[in-house]
């Protein structure tokens, strides 16, 4: 059977370009997975190169066991990362990696994203998590591969469900964000920034500032994703 | 009697718009509505349509009593807030709903804006209030109809006239501004970011600035709204 | 003699758009004017137009006694204080007023901008100054005449020359800027705006920054202005 | 034999219109020098000259001594600190002066940019160095000789190579970074601000924030520069 790759090449492309236009990297500073779950592949934007010469065809395309597939170039060095999530989380579409700014500044500063406002609570029910550093143990192994089970084991510990919560933080590290689809993905890291940004100012003004009551998170959260949601066309 | 929607169509997509383009909304994170007072109606934003989608055609014109009149999409998820201010305050002509990043943060805070300068003073002469968070009956009520009951009920509560203080914060949410025309309620919103922003700048270098002295709160308002007004062209 | 407003009119328009270039504006917040000392007149923006809808032919001529001279349009409402700062500084070529944010953000806090780096002592050898807020009386006195005063008095309270001190913030206001040239004033209002943004973070990083020592400043200030400068071209 | 200086003008050129577009400079706020080692020269922007009227042409031609070899307009006023930087580390390629907001604001803190993250340590494995403020004598010296000197003894001091830690802070001043070639100067220069603006972030969401670990810090270093690198195209 031949393998078709058109598709998750041609989104990752696209989905790559789009970080820089939606400010969320400066030069090679992240990058896109866009997945095929029934091939079990996954096209990802090659290491280090610059935006500006990026095009469908340079992306590479590599398997959910991380060996690449198909392509010239090597893959981005997080494509370890990639791969675990997406072996373990089946419905996952996309996987984008950023060092946006004020995401990033929270992963550092090692702290969850508090829940203050109703713009966080439109997309998730908890703060947005961020895991402790990795054991020395664990970076002196394979360091990409233990990045995506520190990942896993996060939300395997906080009982959370991917599915739901579509964003979170590496400790001292840097933000990932997921979706069904690669739009979701982008959609979510570039919410993510800005959840971070506001939560930031936010502490500023009132470092007592008190978490959103739950019932304004449960209707939130409903108004968009429950089976009542109203938000959006039908 | 033959209804004419097309002036208030026209005013509500050039108006939401605007909001991109002024730094206001990312994504689909905001929406404008136009009154017609007389027909008792307004056109308002289609619900999680990307601006980029928009045209005049597709903005949907509502009743003041919040039932769709025309138009084949859904409504913004806030029409019902929007209803419940057009319905009370009728000199209204436009209502523009944001998740501006400063004012957000002001209202996640939980904090009225204090008025610290005169740029705050040539649009209001108070801070700029913030609603406190809606009892959990109301949330679990009729939340859109509710909020807009909440701006209502802070604004009598305060003593404050909406002709006077066209823009406020809701607690845990976000900022609404409004105006007699569509772009005075679109200017009031960036002014809003704007006083939010250098309040927050101001309280960060000095957290014990002084407010405004009310002899120049008085005459900074009186320069553009008074009487006596000497600011723009006659 | 036939008077002829041609270059002012022309200066005081392109200076004026080149605030919201520079982000030193929002909407109408701010205004150039640009003198011809000789005519003792100055051009200065019309009060409450918007930037797009600016001309040469729509600034008003003023003369330093404050009356119109020539133009259809009201000036600007802080066209009085100009014509004090004329009238007084002799060999003041253009004026910059804006509400430039964190400028803006550091009147408001009441505090003069500490000098904390060779960036500031490139262009002034002291704090940039802040007045105090007006007395009552001035307040209800002739508001802009008393601005215009109360800026003559600060300068010459701390003993200030208006020729190496060319930038200053009205407390609880807003700042001015000037030079003898339109395009001098214009930089140093961006300047100020800068100078001011860099030292907000400075204090937010260290509360306890020391100020620039002496021989820094004195270095620094004599490469650009003093007899034996060596910055830009002879 | 005929010397030729079109790469390094060129490229001296280039780099220095990248500065605004990458917002690391307004106005004349920087400079950027490219070396050719082996004729001993670089070429440098000349003093004072807005960007927009620089050409490849208008760049000055320096010796390592300092002297101008070739080049009608003066150089910049940094000229003799980028010249004891090359006449002393013989594999620089390119230098970059900026005064670029963030950065210059931990200079003018006088601290140095600790290592909160990996986005810091995929690029040097220690805090960004600020050197202290000059002696009163050094000031009253040849300053800008005096300038590159107090960087060379801050490596000294530190035991740092200037291959391996490429940027650096001037207390009360503002950043030097520089490369082997012209366009990583620059990229050291973009990503020392967005470094700077992060630490900052960081800082004030989380005064105790840690710094990474030893085992991070080695780890993302080596993914990028170790004999082991594994980041980018072979």
């Amino acid at each position: 059977m031949l393998m078709d790759f058109d598709r998750i090449r041609q989104e990752a492309f696209e989905s790559n370009m789009r970080l820089p236009e939606l400010g969320l990297v400066i030069f090679t500073f992240g990058n896109v997975s866009v997945a095929d779950p029934k091939q079990k592949v996954f096209a990802i934007k090659p290491s280090g190169v610059p935006y500006e010469e990026l095009s469908a065809d340079s992306m590479v395309v590599v398997g959910y066991d991380g060996k690449v597939v198909d392509g010239d170039l090597r893959p981005s060095s997080d494509t370890a990362t990639h791969a675990v999530l997406y072996r373990n989380w089946k419905e996952l579409g996309a996987i984008v990696h950023t060092h946006s700014t004020y995401a990033t500044a929270w992963a550092q500063s090692q702290k969850d994203i508090p829940i203050y406002g109703t713009t966080h609570a439109d997309h998730l029910t908890v703060p947005v998590p961020c895991a402790p550093p990795m054991s020395d143990k664990m970076i002196r192994g394979d360091y990409e591969i233990e990045t995506g089970n520190q990942i896993l084991q996060l939300f395997t510990k906080k009982k959370l469900d991917y599915r739901e919560v579509e964003m979170m933080l590496v400790g001292n590290h840097a933000p990932f964000a997921w979706g069904k689809s690669a739009s979701k993905a982008v959609y979510n890291a570039a919410v993510l920034e800005e959840i971070a940004r506001m939560a930031y100012i936010t502490k500023q003004i009132n470092p007592k500032a008190p978490m959103l009551k739950k019932a304004l998170i449960k209707k939130h959260f409903e108004r968009k994703h429950g089976p009542q949601a109203y938000y959006g066309q039908k």
